[in-house]
């Protein structure tokens, strides 16, 4: 077989992975992009799109969507008049609706390679060696030469040892997207913004949920506050989470699983639930990439090394997304892709961490950037707050959807505005505005004296700024 | 009686008025903030928030909340496998929560009042005369000495002649947020934002509804892709738009209304309903007011006029809101109140008309800040545009809500944008960042570097700004 020839090869076909290829062909270099995983395509063949498209983002927004409006019809319905029979759940119906928004965007990122010309391989990339001032790749049998290589292989799933992940009873992501029907008993175990989302979304259908957490914090990475009222909001809607709890042998029974831990107290304690989710995080994804035969650097956590421009250290080989330091997040990976083939073309590109937002999708949403009042204080930054609530906001009143706050965090000097957390009903649209005004430096004085429609949710982030300066308007 | 003194008087308690007594109050002056209008109070008590809180902004998006629901439960839920019986809708009972919402936002009010320490004075405000350095006024029966007068007296509804209004067969605003029941045929007069506003509530619920409305192109302040798109959109969802009506004879009837009309085409109609609307615009309010006995200027369509900076043509008096020229918007007016109370304390407050975003909250939403491509076809300026649908979008997927697009235009020669256009599910919140950005002078190359959560709808934002420099990433 004869070996193909590119300027760039991507390897991993994700959202850092297709936007790099995607970039670069638009840059005018020839360019492919290899990926070798299937997830559920019906004729088994290789999907772009990565986790976030098959089996994470897209696909839980679809499901949130519909648990969200299923609660309202049970629940929120009533008060505003509008008049139903109790609700009924088709999950297949549900499913069938999910699995068809990821086929249209699977597809459509093929499509989006025709358009930028960009050459999709199906097959697992490899390093084989360098050849001159190029490296030799395997993808699946065929041999690709690359002057530039980016790897963009993504995560998995962290599983804990000893609980085996068969994605029906003992799900990670994967199975939890799919649960055939909706669970008596769902037990979870990890709370971050997998376990929230996957156990919000069964819990809205009927399942009675229960959270283990090993850490003694609720949504520790997020500000205090938020932690404070999402877990608030969260044990109102009925989801019980459990903190402090330290996971001990995790076993199938005949109708389910069964699980054995030591709560907070130090108490044993045992949970029978008939579906499992484990949620414990994810870690960087070089199964198979051979990175060790061409010395590429990974880290003791098995991150790929890269600078801050995502140069690895070997020369032509980039690594982006959730296989490099950073948070795990789509967007910053695409931003880290456009970086990349802009770097690789000589240009300028940058990826600014301090500024890529966080998003976790429960009802109501919790969103942030910047630096949380917990890491300014360890830090010894000197700060003013302004925090206001949604209660009183007449755009959320009528969405009877009062929950949740803006928060302001500004440097108590320079009045830069250093953090912005949200929890609320749209917080991932609302923090936007936060991302946009921080990479202008803005001061919270600046969101305080702009014009913020009336009436929307935004007001609130405009409150929380004049709140920063101890005159808000309508609180 | 004895004559109150006060440093500044403000005359009319809606978003303009009751925001520049919080303002001047927590400044240090003594303020007043006078009322006469008691809507629907039950104790017939004069009520704070103006049109705005009691029969505008506020009420409509709770009525628009409740009929999208209503709307998606029948149409939208089988799509997603939620199954319900055939909703119906218990019209007294989804006025009642908007009642209620209206009740507790306009009391919240009087709480603020007395939190910044503003004296309320029920009474409707008139001039009497100068007194030395202050203004006489009368508000009912009481005489107030004021230093400084704010005029914020907002607007009514423009009526049409020969067509009386008694909000039960024939409404406006008032009356449209308050139909005891669905009526079967609704006849809307003016196609503008409450008329479609309104038009979709009752749609939405059941109504045939037919909007008439005397101007050629649809939404014509808008831009043209909008006004396009919107016109598409909701004859698609039902409702029968004629634009080029010239409104003839109205005349009650036992059923309802009939009215007579010649179409664009000029051929004489007649339509009849049960109920009609007439939402044609508004006109400043300056009734009883006694505006040319102190000798204070109106101009010939009677708003008060104004200086770039709200003063008027007397010393130590202003006016603010829909009474003076400028977009008759409730965040416009709050942030022209913020302003003038600011000049009165002699700091440089300021109000950016060309920045002022607009909203209508139809499903899909509407907003847009700064110019339309047809103004600036008009000025000669040469631009870029980019536009982006949210078909795509894998945020408006899982919402179901693809309808719309996001459009920028930003000039040809330095980037700067020069308007950002949104047709779709939450523009009312998406708007927020362009206004952020337009604020900052912002060129598109910056949002197109600016990262943006995903999943979200303010991806396709970021992505019309790739697009104006033909590299969208994801279209």
């Amino acid at each position: 077989m004869s070996t193909r020839e590119f300027d760039v090869l991507v390897i991993g076909g994700g959202p850092g992975g297709y936007v790099a290829a995607i970039r670069a062909a638009q840059l005018g270099y020839k360019t492919a992009c290899c990926e070798s995983e299937a997830y559920a395509d019906p004729k088994g063949e290789p999907r772009l799109g990565g986790t976030c498209l098959n089996v994470g983002c897209i696909p839980s927004k679809a499901l949130l969507h519909t648990s969200h409006l299923f609660e309202e019809a049970g629940h929120g319905f009533a008060d505003q008049g509008i008049v139903v029979g109790k609700p009924r759940i088709d999950v297949a119906k549900m499913l069938e609706r999910k699995n068809a928004i990821v086929d249209q965007l699977t597809g459509g990122i093929k499509g989006l390679f025709k358009k930028n010309k960009v050459t999709f391989i199906a097959g697992h990339g490899r390093f084989v060696k360098r050849d001159g001032e190029r490296w030799l790749i395997k993808v699946g049998e065929e041999e690709v030469l690359a002057g530039q290589v980016v790897v963009a292989t993504g995560s998995k799933p962290r599983h804990l040892p000893g609980i085996e992940v068969d994605n029906k009873t003992v799900c990670d992501n994967v199975g939890a997207l799919d649960l055939e029907s909706v669970p008596k008993k769902l037990a979870v175990i990890g709370a971050g913004v997998i376990g929230l989302e996957m156990g919000s979304v069964w819990r809205r259908l009927g399942a009675e949920v229960t959270v283990l957490e090993a850490l003694p914090d609720f949504l520790g990475a997020a500000d205090v506050d938020v932690g404070k009222e999402a877990l608030k909001v969260f044990t109102k809607q009925g989801l019980d989470i459990r903190m402090g709890c330290k996971i001990g042998e995790v076993k199938k029974t005949r109708s389910g699983v069964s699980i054995e831990y030591t709560d907070k107290d130090g108490k044993s304690q045992k949970l029978a639930a008939d579906r499992l989710v484990v949620s414990v995080g994810r870690v960087p994804n070089t199964d198979g990439l051979d990175a060790d035969r061409v010395g590429l650097k990974l880290d003791d956590r098995g991150f790929v090394e890269v600078d801050e421009h995502c140069a690895s250290s070997l020369p032509g080989v980039w690594a982006v997304g959730d296989v490099v330091r950073g948070p795990m997040l789509a967007h910053k990976a695409m931003e880290e892709g456009v970086m990349v083939a802009e770097r690789i073309d000589g240009q300028a590109g940058h990826c600014n961490l301090d500024t890529v937002p966080w998003v976790i999708y429960t009802a109501p949403e919790i969103a942030w950037v910047g630096k949380t009042e917990q890491q300014l204080k360890k830090d010894g930054v000197k700060y003013r707050a302004g925090k206001i609530p949604f209660a009183f906001n007449g755009r959320a009143m009528g969405m009877a959807a009062p929950e949740g706050f803006a928060k302001i965090l500004a440097d108590a000097d320079t009045d830069r505005i250093l953090g912005v957390h949200i929890v609320g009903a749209n917080a991932s649209e609302l923090i936007a505005e936060a991302v946009v005004a921080m990479e202008f430096d803005a001061a919270a004085e600046d969101l305080a004296r702009i014009c913020h429609a009336h009436p929307t949710m935004s007001e609130v982030v405009h409150e929380a700024a004049l709140a920063v300066d101890k005159r808000p308007l309508h609180f």
